[in-house]
């Protein structure tokens, strides 16, 4: 590690830390005569949550993530506690200052001096020729890479008897976002064939005649139809369509949307040749208008509305983008993509390819349950 | 492919035109007693080049960058003639119309009714431990993926002995842009360690201890430091860095940096509640606005400078972006990265990882030539 560069002392302090912290917080919830079992990563499912009255995730944002993934229940209550507090922002944990005195945290809770927060999440209905339902279980047969996808081909063309396929409801819901774009990693910039879904086959079917070295592509862009409130369909070519929750809308897509000081500057520089504005271009205006501009693109997690955002959307003769981002109730995507994938918080993913369609939406039901300490 | 939804009638009828243009290619030229030799992608190689006086590449914008590709000297001019008008925009092939009047184009050349036009190119220098200045060459060897990931380990370890290289120019020159980010096609999200190069190393060597599933993640921020101009390192968290050429500040850069007329709306709008705008705020402001806006990100693939621009800067408490995008000479990025690629014009790609440093910058002699036809 010390020859690549990698900081090894920081790496065994930081588990140090994030160690410690646990302990203290096991400690704190024992103190208290209340029962704790701690899982790892790797333990933590579905009957772990249902022994327990209530789930603590110790760690990032990352964990959080992972700990509410496994929750369904709007009535079981996830709390995150930020554990490595010079690494991750913790937007989804409680006050970084209960990490090292959570007695308090607790007290808190016993005396009511908190709220229920429930953060809205996203559900997602998959439909159409040749989809996937649900990620390959490779966690019980450990398969490679490839292997990976030769399962994935095999049960396709099994399922292909069934060609249409009732929308089926996928078993996760989405605490941030979710993301629909080409995988990029098998894309076949080789096989020059214009119809992407025909490369798709030939690739996989014949993958030692294409050169590899070309599939390492970063950038292939995804090509999709979007349907918002059931609205008219729209082709549209982006890097990618980003689906938000008021809790999401804190995180990627704030990064997608947000407008840096400079480029509002040089805009601001244009509108003022154009006609001028009344007050002088300095600083200050640059920033307040920055500051308001990004500032719209949160709103709350308990907010039963999703923001979407298409990302770099390609604009000419064929495509077009109307509305490059807004509020709705509803989304529907129509994949057209060659080698895509619906990514949920960064996390879990499903094949979302040629002829899936996919429909994304809030229910209130599926809300996750936290608490909001008073200050 | 029509069970998937594919429109094969439709992918035979753009062979058949394809296929059409092509010949009308080859004839127009054999009508004049210039020698022809007709390469399909796979036989495009630089012996072939150098065979050649002039190169001709008949497709699209892809096809002419991989003409590009092998082209190194200066002074050999590559002609592209879109093959493909439906589905390619063209911006790096002659005028749409020379593709059914091929003789057209030949004559403006016979009469000097032409100029030549040199398109800057970027090239890249690699250094720093454990890197890999070349792709593995998988076109002989025909590697699955996962032999080529262990390819590149076996290379890295037996090069550990000369930790340090001196920077080695890469055999690529970038017609576009040089792409620099994370792979995310393995990135692994299971193996909750803070330090990604141990995670790097433990996913590459324990691959079965991992759930696949959580490889897929189609999002990891990029990790690296960056210094413009021999300016001060900066370090950045992003989704990426591009630096491109006046050519391809019409591609991806510029999908990376117009704004849309949505957005330019409200920022006004929000300026004028600030100080008010001289004129009133309506859709024509709006749009000259955002013209304006938009055609600043463009500039002349003749002219010897390169764009960077940083995609979706995350800013934090750590990372800072304070220029977010502008001209430079010169950039040289230091990897922090786990798995990420330098991608050059979308199809070849070196590794890019924890220790790597690239130079990139512009020399008038990597120039392409080409032609602009008088019209």
């Amino acid at each position: 590690l010390a020859l690549k560069g990698s900081n090894y002392a920081g790496l065994l302090e930081r588990h140090r830390i994030h160690t410690k912290n646990v302990e203290h917080i096991v400690d704190s919830l024992r103190n208290e005569k209340i029962e704790v079992r701690l899982v790892k990563r790797r333990e933590y499912n579905e009957e772990t949550v249902r022994w327990a009255d209530a789930v603590i995730s110790a760690g990032g944002d990352g964990t959080m993530l992972l700990a509410a993934s496994k929750v369904f229940d709007k009535f079981k209550p996830v709390i995150g506690v930020n554990t490595d507090p010079e690494r991750s922002e913790g937007h989804l944990c409680l006050p970084v200052r209960y990490t090292h005195s959570f007695p308090e945290a607790l007290q808190k809770l016993y005396r009511g001096e908190f709220r229920w927060q429930w953060r809205q999440r996203i559900r997602l209905y998959l439909e159409g020729t040749g989809i996937n339902p649900t990620p390959v279980d490779l966690h019980e047969q450990q398969l490679s890479q490839e292997q990976h996808s030769r399962a994935h081909i095999n049960e396709r063309f099994q399922d292909q008897r069934s060609d249409i396929s009732g929308p089926h409801l996928l078993p996760v819901r989405a605490l941030n976002e979710v993301f629909i774009g080409e995988s990029l990693s098998s894309s076949c910039l080789n096989c020059y064939v214009p119809d992407k879904a025909v490369c798709s086959v030939l690739f996989r079917e014949n993958f030692k005649s294409c050169k590899p070295s070309f599939k390492f592509s970063l950038h292939r862009a995804s090509y999709y139809e979007i349907s918002v409130d059931d609205g008219p369909w729209e082709k549209q070519k982006s890097s990618g369509l980003n689906v938000c929750t008021g809790t999401g809308s804190k995180a990627w897509s704030y990064n997608i949307n947000k407008v840096a000081h400079q480029a509002i500057e040089e805009i601001l520089k244009i509108a003022k040749k154009h006609g001028g504005l009344n007050v002088p271009l300095n600083t200050e205006l640059v920033q307040k208008v920055t500051n308001d501009y990004n500032e719209s693109l949160l709103y709350s997690p308990e907010e039963p509305k999703m923001f979407f955002s298409v990302r770099e959307p390609i604009v000419n003769r064929v495509f077009s983008s109307s509305r490059q981002r807004g509020f709705s109730s509803k989304v529907c995507v129509r994949s057209r993509c060659w080698d895509a994938c619906m990514v949920v918080d960064g996390g879990t993913s499903f094949e979302f390819n040629d002829g899936a369609i996919a429909s994304i939406l809030i229910d209130t039901e599926d809300a996750l349950c936290t608490v909001l300490l008073e200050e």
